[in-house]
């Protein structure tokens, strides 16, 4: 496999700059000024930020107010050369939406949400975000009788609908990426894995437009191979953004620094990031623990970004390594890209032919799948 | 909600007929007869059957022989009234299969695992079928490095691909039902939930013969809710069949008697079935706890219908109940069903129409969950 | 089984006085005045209320501000018949507990985490507290290199031997409760489930003044049967409190209300807690879905209340049924309380008798559980 | 921390010699030899290997033949030089044993465990056992109505107890390893992990005799950390024995290759046995993935040493390195063992001495827990 060059990693200015609230506790850290931390991510080497739109600008806001905040926040973009190539909504944490957003029951909330959102979009696309993730950590319930699944789609597809209608009654050049999540901080999240909402898309009236940002917390929630669902997300042509951390399978939402915990589903990850050719951003979506002071919060940055090249730096190692190449033979790697069909026959020569294979010597073959995946874990360990 | 008939119940032979082996335990329980399986579960007031191929012809019979054990059940099936709504292909018992069908490395593999579910189509069609499952139990992997995710989804939908065209060919009338599930036998199963076949199925060249059979223990046991499931499929019109039973999250396949476990989620899943005029069948795929004899296979088929009918009817006493339809209001239920447009606007009029709304006010909102939920659970428990 | 008594019902002033914040969302109520949530408990019939020492005292209170709250509130007390059969110390809010408290790495911290609780006690004893629940919410880490386990270990001994001896010093009528977590605020806690505090509890120095409080929501988040949990802390005798709430396995603390998911496993607790002869509270730590208002708090505590209730008497109902005691029978249930030992004999006379045993015919017998499981569930939803 | 000389290897006879059935699909390699299964492992430097009784003699054999199957595994071990450090019984295969063993409800079951154990102690003690491993698969249940907690927990104490007074009245030098699981192959295992059994120890009749046998596999399952079961077995001076394998949570029972998954709980758990300086095996109790044939069998063993050996040189240089002793100080590791007592005194001298302590002061302190975590990251890597 090919590996491509430089990554250009982002963060999201809630990443650095959360203060370590949690359920159980209160914040042990200040607020970040985003103008200071555009200005100490470029310090470090990062491409770019993200935001939500009341990360940059307070709620309640007055429109002068709004404009001189995103002015200050442009020029230090300017002064550092860094990027916003994605912007998101925060649609999660006025009580307004506590029953949810675009899938309120209550339409009224439900256009706040999608007014909120559209104006979220403006300055997203003002600062030059190019993808618009919606992570609808509302969507769902903790009570089914509240929340009829089927009306619940529908909504949420009419807010999907609406939003691309602006964006291309506006001109934006600007795509969706729903963000998947199974649980938390509802009982049962609608679109609950990668999977889902793949399968939401094709019912969208502009399939084009969206695509997925895929988090490798959520779906570890649930036990699932993130690997695996970039694998599908990919082969669907819908892996529109990603946002990279770690997690424990089972537990809480945890966000912790990328590669931290799941350090084989990451490299996994980073290889096929890495051969796909995939050329979007390599965005953080984590925090540091509330253990950790300002030094912590960039020692947590810095080890985001060095955890992935050394993980790129291992995946590039063992896919060039002679052994591993003769370990993919034996285990017929290559032979999953050829086709099944007999030629240009169709099931009837499958048919035929499959009278002539001898069973039990095919049942005999061995696939060398325990030296290969001891050579992932010697190369992942750094001692090849 | 309006709630509908009787359900027709269906079992497959390998459920009532399962032997009792474990991964650490042999068979407690001899072999069934088909034959015999079928004239008790009739006496059960069961309205089909359906069977893997090699449940009811054992690999390696001859033509004399298949002819032979059809010409039997098929008379047994007429003797009884019993049909065969649905059938399926076992692609995961046999030494060949160990390292995948459909999406094996070997084309050679693939082309019998075709071939062979080609067979037990023919096989399911000449005994009434017009739903054909597809578990791909064994297509997926333990070692990543040997199985790549995009090359692996080609294969699956070129296989797929192959028996629509056979079935088109053919003149069949018969759908196929994907079958997901996360893992279990391997490491980690390709389209491992509901959601994820749904965006498989978008890619096929004929995805109008293909929808889904989800089964409870598969998505109860990533932790995700099978009753949205359910829903979402519904939703995409893809609910083909369904696999009911019980499961416990976060352990192995367990395939208790329905309603064993999870019964909050059983409850919500067949109040969904029967008020969604859903017309297929109410299938079981469990098997009986291995303490069981002869006695607790009936017990553990009766025990699977009685309870379905106990919780449709709790289903229809919830619906009705006057309490309840005040909750539901409350909870603004009904309004879930109002778009979230504005007359006939689009995107602007919800933005001018969302500047008029009072956030402070619509926050203070209160939805009644805890008593539609308590309402559930009182109705569940037999109690109002 | 013989059912005891009406129980007595006890809330936690943090449970029905929780304002709704979550780890993405604001408060949704406004902070409880204590005295007014003892009131209107008192008016549901509830026995009691606990409380950690920041409910009911805010934090920098002064000595005259102190004993202000506390006159007040005990005349709240008086004046309803309420009890404070709990107290509880909050050693996880505030920033300086971030990395511990009793076992925090700074002996500073530990220090003041001892302190607090031993102000805490004296409060709690002043307002009649009999036991005293410890939950050690941040005793633990996500970074296992910074946490060395045996020392770890160590120090949580001292800090609980600490807290006998000064309960003892001061002839305090207390006994102490663990309450174990695995994990949620911290990757890791230590104490994960109710047997590493049973195991746990056999190194402290005044062992017999230390039990358990487990949590319904704790053991269930790891997929542990709470009934289970609940059976082996009676029969080692250190059941001294008990929280009940609901959960769904792999997930973030829920805290949901009683019965209101995992309804099988809450009438086995409840059936075991009722035929015990147990005659401790039936405390409730969970809270409101942030959905509701000041109404659906009081929903919330009825539901508790209600469901225990409706489990008990399903309970009482299932093991008076005739049907039930015979398939008692034919599990060999009453045969379990038998010993294994043949008459007076050591494991020479098992050998011997062992010999004699016809293991086909043994194992042969069937034991009908099935049947009996569905008895249960029929009765569980008030079928029979 | 000081880190220990060439690690003793073990493996059970079964590891290796697994034929890959598994609940889907039909064994996949030949039954292996016990003597040739001791030759190869020997070849490969393995210390030495265990056994359930029927693993070397089938079930059914005369004395004659025992004596013969005896007499030629001595021979090899002789030969080889290769040890038998643990013996167990198997207790969960036969149907006999299908409603449990040692808690089986009819007392029979029981007797025939309890003596076939005893058979089983005389030929583990015969061939040099020193530690003998009670792994209670079959010691739960699907129905918590067929099996009372406490009778159930009484007949395990009983057996235990039984078997305690055997050895004693034996003679043998022999101690017993309890090993926790929590489930599969029965729906709750009692005494499901490390903790539950570390309790229960405490009340059999000489609890000095018994110890744990913590398995990876079986923790993880849970969602436990296992590198802390194995710190709190040490702390109580549990750890009898180990197996070590992979495994991901809230999955079946996988038993993986060592190292393969949860790698970083891996390199804990190394880093904790070498540095602690405990003597007992490094037991391997995995199996081969069902694609591998004979060569994948030994690929498998030699990995599972490759791996642990990698694990603990990573865990020799990460304590080595002054920066991560740096980062320990940062971290304040080393005050944790600093009793958290003020000199000689008691809780008054504590509560005087916090009076004198600055909250905010302390609460602004930082630990670096990122850096350190980061380091353990690339020393795992391989990148320091």
């Amino acid at each position: 496999m090919a590996h491509a060059n430089e990554p250009r990693f982002t963060f999201g200015l809630w990443t650095v700059g959360n203060p370590g609230r949690d359920p159980f506790g209160d914040a042990v850290r200040p607020a970040a000024d985003p103008v200071d931390t555009v200005r100490r991510l470029a310090e470090l080497g990062v491409y770019g930020v993200s935001f939500h739109d009341d990360d940059l600008v307070p709620p309640g806001s007055t429109g002068v107010e709004r404009d001189r905040i995103v002015k200050r926040f442009r020029q230090a973009l300017d002064e550092t050369g860094m990027a916003v190539p994605m912007a998101t909504t925060n649609l999660f944490h006025r009580p307004v939406f506590k029953e949810g957003a675009f899938t309120a029951n209550d339409p009224e909330v439900r256009r706040l949400a999608v007014a909120k959102t559209m104006d979220a979009i403006d300055l997203g696309v003002e600062l030059g975000a190019e993808v618009y993730v919606l992570w609808g950590g509302r969507e769902g319930c903790e009570v089914d009788a509240a929340k009829p699944v089927a009306d619940a789609l529908d909504r949420y597809a009419e807010a999907v609908d609406l939003l691309c209608d602006y964006v291309a009654e506006r001109g934006y050049d600007l795509r969706f990426a729903l963000e998947p999540k199974p649980n938390e901080p509802r009982g049962d999240i609608l679109l609950p894995t990668v999977g889902h909402a793949l399968g939401f898309i094709e019912h969208l009236q502009r399939p084009d437009m969206v695509g997925l940002n895929p988090e490798f917390a959520h779906e570890t929630m649930s036990g699932l191979s993130f690997h695996h669902a970039i694998g599908q997300a990919l082969w669907a042509e819908k892996l529109f953004h990603i946002d990279l951390n770690a997690q424990r399978t089972g537990k809480y939402d945890q966000d912790f620094r990328f590669g931290s915990e799941g350090i084989k589903d990451a490299f996994f990850t980073v290889r096929l990031l890495e051969s796909s050719g995939w050329d979007g951003m390599r965005h953080f979506d984590a925090h540091p623990y509330r253990t950790e002071g300002e030094q912590g919060v960039w020692d947590f940055a810095r080890g985001c970004m060095r955890t992935y090249r050394l993980l790129a730096e291992a995946a590039a190692r063992f896919d060039a390594d002679p052994e591993v190449q003769e370990a993919m033979v034996v285990a017929r790697v290559p032979d999953l890209a050829t086709p099944t069909a007999v030629g240009d026959g169709g099931p009837e020569a499958i048919r035929a032919h499959a009278r002539t294979i001898d069973e039990p010597t095919l049942a005999a073959a061995h696939y060398g799948n325990e030296r290969l995946d001891q050579l992932v874990v010697e190369h992942l360990l750094g001692a090849r």
